[in-house]
């Protein structure tokens, strides 16, 4: 049964920001958040369309669930707390009761396990398809954001988790390879519900000098992270951290390093950090690999090498997603 | 010529960020944004979507302003000083860099004029069409949001500018009116460009006691204002400001009063602080009236009364804009 736009935010919308108390049960125009003394704000935003991030057949919840997520793991690159988030909903058609449902109890089970809240957003229709925004805010002590390019020549390159296995979950799902039912299901896992990793990004805060999450492809993330320092990266391509699945699927390892939806932390970090940061690792139940080294620039190449287990520059095509 | 996603981003939008340190020019995932001891955040969100909110053939500069100024109108509805904002770039075809510096340029000169900077957003591919989203934060002194549902029983009920011109444009536009070419012109302004009333909002903190923009259509905005309130509000057409353009048009007033998209400030404030909105009005050179009150509820109706010169009972059709 079709619903109103007010009957939607109140029985499906308004519950999401219970025990937020600035978000006014969402019957305000805007949400009033307090920042307590000595924090400042992390804002983060991610889109997600129809056809591009998801397909309309992933179901709701997971849907939705994996739309907060990758905000999320932005949020844990940057070493914030999850605060609260605005979320925009553009739908197609007149809202659904059932899809909502299932749509929000995803969003609750979520907000749960990793402690964020709704504080707003906009509901609108979208006659191209489903469209999905979500803008994240976290807190962090002033001036404590773990940045993208704060990393220095000598620093080691670290990742968390394994890389590769949304990647090779999507080929799957698009009917591109055949994984065996056990890896098929832990890589179709990986692609749809990504683990943000905020106890580890919590605790990185000194240890680490810089930090991303991979969302674009490892290959092209390291790329940024490099380039954005003036520094190069030297990638290890045998010390990649793969899961069993990835491992036997055999797939070659330069598109399991371009794939992106890793949603893994990449970091920098100087290498007296590295064991402080493995029982960090260890702590929140996550591996973590030292998998390259950061370089003066100007030894060549730009921004990335790829050294075989000899030590050889490997050659390397597209490093990631693109949108354009 | 089309243009690479890193490419849209720093030519056409890492501009946009000069001077907010903390969007670091738009390198990182996140931006980290301080608030200022004894400041709280306001945050809203309104979205945008071809078709629905706006013609492709409006022209990019004219969609990027209104999409950033209807957020502002919600800030200034609420008594906050603009901050920042997030926005959501929701593309059909590989960015147009004609297409992107129209659009941007429309984004710089409002940012000058109100005081606003971009943190951050997504660039995304969106095949079902162009589709915007804006996440405006603003500041307030803590606990000093003005609320749409603070109203009490004996207050006044006033909103700034004039009511119907932008539904008046809307007309225009798809056809349905003609309108004398000066009012043509002037609706169409007052349709695309809405005047965030942003020096009065600032100044009605402490004077308002409750307060929303009228983006959906007055009738309904007030009902709400009215009824999460607990009451019910009366409202005398005969007082509702018209301009001449919306006189001379001679078009029903519950059409005006449904049409939506005004973005003028709707306030409830005791009959004491009617001197002081006044002059506060006149110091922002808006307009001002008073166009009605709060009562107790329990005195009939749904929250909402449109009384006619003779003091009777309007009959009200649709009261305005709902999206399913």
């Amino acid at each position: 049964m079709p619903l109103g736009e007010f009957d939607l935010i109140a029985q499906y919308l308004a519950p999401l920001s219970a025990g937020l108390p600035g978000a006014f049960s969402l019957t305000d125009d805007a949400a009033a958040l307090p920042v307590p003394p000595g924090q400042e704000l992390v804002v983060t935003t991610d889109a997600f369309i129809a056809g591009i991030h998801f397909l309309d057949t992933d179901g709701p919840a997971r849907i939705a669930q994996k739309l907060l997520r990758v905000n999320l793991s932005d949020l844990a690159a940057k070493g914030a707390t999850p605060y609260a988030y605005q979320l925009v909903l553009g739908l197609p058609a007149a809202p659904d009761a059932a899809w909502l449902a299932a749509f929000t109890a995803g969003l609750a089970e979520d907000q749960a396990r990793f402690g964020i809240r709704l504080s707003g957003g906009d509901t609108v229709r979208a006659p191209g398809g489903l469209m999905l925004s979500l803008t994240a805010l976290g807190l962090v002590p002033q001036g404590g954001m773990i940045r993208r390019s704060a990393a220095l020549a000598g620093d080691a390159l670290f990742v968390t988790g394994s890389i590769g296995d949304a990647w090779l979950g999507l080929q799957a799902k698009l009917g591109r390879l055949t994984l065996p039912a056990a890896a098929a299901a832990f890589c179709d896992t990986r692609l749809h519900l990504p683990e943000p990793r905020l106890g580890f990004g919590l605790g990185m805060r000194g240890l680490a000098r810089a930090a991303m999450d991979v969302s674009d492809g490892l290959l092209q993330d390291a790329g940024h992270m490099a380039r954005q320092a003036g520094l190069v990266v030297e990638i290890s391509a045998a010390d990649i951290p793969l899961s069993a699945a990835a491992l036997a699927a055999g797939q070659p390892l330069t598109d399991l390093l371009a794939g992106g939806d890793d949603y893994e932390i990449l970091l920098a970090a100087p290498l007296e950090a590295e064991a402080a940061l493995q029982s960090l690792a260890r702590d929140n139940a996550t591996q973590l690999t030292r998998i390259g080294r950061f370089l003066a620039a100007g030894e060549g190449g730009d921004g990335l090498r790829l050294l075989d287990a000899a030590g050889q520059p490997m050659l390397i095509g597209p490093r990631g997603y693109q949108h354009f």
